[in-house]
This record gives structure tokens, C-alpha cells and sequence, in this order.
């Protein structure tokens, strides 16, 4: 970091903090602190509120493992979803995108994490037990494992194939193939060759 | 914004207030929340707390306009500065350039803005008139113009010269050319122009 003005001490913690965010280094951080501090100290005053609120009332649901202010989240409460199906996801984020389909009426497992043996992220670190006993309360029939396509994503998937198939379990994977509204010259030639495999 | 999952009321908030940051949309607020909920509650307090002190603690020096925890900054404070040389910039953050390269010994004068006739903003928004009285001190005799190179700090710097030359102080322009350590090959043809114009 280039060491210029000696900042007054707040303005230095506030850029410090921002730093916290994912993908923030030191010259976004000290954008935004003055972008706050000169256009929207309102804004800056509730995001400090939310954030207070979000940590001290968010907590993990029991049973899916996404946040939730209760001890049950709204989806795992809802009486219209199809208990016999599973679906896992890396994180709220992908559970979010998967809704947002309006494709999907099953039950979620959110493993907040991947496998990622290089990181040192293995089967303990991601709570496979625990989605292990969730899958088998004996209303679930089909475990749709919907972890990213990316290297991590489909080893955990792989993982957890094999671990699920031995509880007897039916195990599916998202299809992989062409994106919906792409052209084929300009997807990439991996996708092609599992579009062509995979073809139905 | 894709609608999915009906998320818990303080997580929706948050990543509400999360927009308030400049350059972050809904998903990489979305992003900021999950990361700061699951990996870093402790740095979503820390936060917090910095921006309630910062919003609350600091105030615009009276002289500069800059950030300051005191009526006066630490810089205008400072004895060794030359009070004769006054530098304009638009920003705290160019104020930080200038002094993180080390070349500057005079005092500041931060806009905290800058001439853009289509945003609206005019001589009144920036506040003119305060820079004129500071430039009016009796001590000052150099005002260096430091606006970025764009076309609206072009545009208050000109204006500028315009106002303080009639005041009978002595003018400049932050000098113009070739960035330090580029090669001519790959500098844009306007740069090129304007080092051969200025050449020395």
C-alpha cells in the first residue's frame, strides 16, 4: 500500500474493516469509505445497523443448514415441498439461483463449503455426517447434487455419490451441457464435447 | 434482480445496505453477506463499529476540506508545511497520491468534487467561493492545480486558473506526458501529443 497522508485514525479503521469484504483491497476500500463519508453517511449509519442485526440474528437451520432466523427456515417449514426430494448446493447463493428457476419443489442441504483437498477442506470440514443422517430420515428418496462444475465442486460431487449410493439412496447429478440461449460457436469446446456425450 | 429464495428478513436488509457501496450490485452484495455471515461475523462487527465512528467522529478540516478528526488536520496543521504553495485536488484519495509520491511539501485545498455542468453540479456545488478565500490568505502565491485529467477535472481546473489569476496568484497544471516507467509503444496517441507539445 502506497503510504501517503496520515489519515485521521476512524478513517483508517473504516478502510481496514471494508478490507474484510471478498475481493476489496486497500483502493476500493478507501473508495468506498470516502464515497460513504461524503455521499451517504445515512447509508454508512444502516449499513452499520444491518450488519449488527444480520450477525447477532442469523443462525444456520437445523435441518438444511442455510441461514435462517429461526430454528427452521421458511423453506424447510413449507408443507408444499416434496420432502422425498434432496437437493445440495455449495452455498446459499447457488440454493438462491436454484429457486430463483422456479424448477425445483424438493428440500435443500446447503454444505456452506466444498471439498477442497489443497486447502485443506476435507469430508470433516464440510459436516458429511451430518448430511449423511439428514438424507437418512427416511423420507428422502433422491439426492440431486447440485455442486458446482468446477474441479472442487465435482469432486465433492463424486464424494458424495459414492457415500449417498451406499445408503441406498438414488443419486442425480444437474445435467451438464449447452447454456440455454447461447450460440455453439461461441461455447467452449469442453461443454460441446459434454453436450455431445450427454446428448438425449 | 432474480427473485429466489424468500432469504430471512436481517439477510435481506443486509444485502440491501451492502448496495450502498459504490460498484457493488445485488449479487456481489449477495456475495459480501454470505462470505461476511459464514467466514467473518467477527469482521461484520468490526465493521460496524468502524462505521458508526468514522460517520461519527469525522468532520471537514476548516481549512482544506479534507477529513479530520479536529477542526484543523494534522496537514494544515503542521509547521514544516510551505503555507505559500497551495495544491487543489478533487479528492482525498488524489490528496493520498500526491503525498504518497513524496514531492509535495505545501498545503491542501480538497474540492470534494468537481465541475460536471451535466450532473448538474456548478461553482456553487463545489464551493468556490471557500477556495478563493483560502487562496486569499495573504500567504499563499502558488496555487497548483491537481484535477484529474478528464474532461470534467479539465474543465475545473481551466475555470480555476480563470478565478484565482484574477486574484493575482501565480497558477499551474500538474504536469502532463509520458507515465514514469511506460514504454512509448503502448502509451495512447493523446499522451504522445501532449509530451511532444510540453516538451522541455
Amino acid at each position: 500500500m502506497a503510504t501517503g497522508l496520515p489519515e485521521p485514525e476512524p478513517l483508517r479503521a473504516l478502510i481496514d474493516a471494508l478490507r474484510s469484504l471478498p475481493g476489496v483491497g486497500v483502493r476500493t476500500a478507501r473508495r468506498m469509505a470516502y464515497h460513504l463519508l461524503q455521499h451517504d453517511p445515512e447509508g454508512a449509519r444502516h449499513l452499520a445497523d444491518t450488519l449488527q442485526a444480520a450477525v447477532g440474528e442469523l443462525r444456520h437451520c437445523e435441518r438444511c443448514n442455510s441461514f435462517s432466523q429461526t430454528p427452521l427456515c421458511t423453506t424447510c417449514q413449507d408443507p408444499a415441498r416434496d420432502p422425498a426430494v434432496l437437493c445440495v448446493v455449495e452455498t446459499p447463493a447457488d440454493q438462491n439461483m436454484i429457486e430463483s428457476s422456479h424448477g425445483y419443489k424438493g428440500l435443500y442441504y446447503v454444505l456452506m463449503g466444498r471439498l477442497a483437498p489443497l486447502e485443506g477442506v476435507g469430508p470433516d470440514q464440510v459436516r458429511f455426517a451430518q448430511l449423511l443422517q439428514r438424507a437418512s430420515d427416511g423420507q428422502v428418496k433422491e439426492v440431486i447434487l447440485a455442486t458446482n462444475f468446477t474441479a472442487e465442486g465435482e469432486t465433492t460431487a463424486y464424494y458424495l455419490a459414492d457415500m449417498l449410493r451406499n445408503q441406498g439412496l438414488t443419486v442425480t447429478r444437474l445435467a451438464r451441457g449447452v447454456p440455454s440461449g447461447s450460440e455453439l460457436e461461441y461455447v467452449d469446446a469442453g461443454t460441446i464435447a459434454w453436450a455431445l456425450a450427454e446428448r438425449r
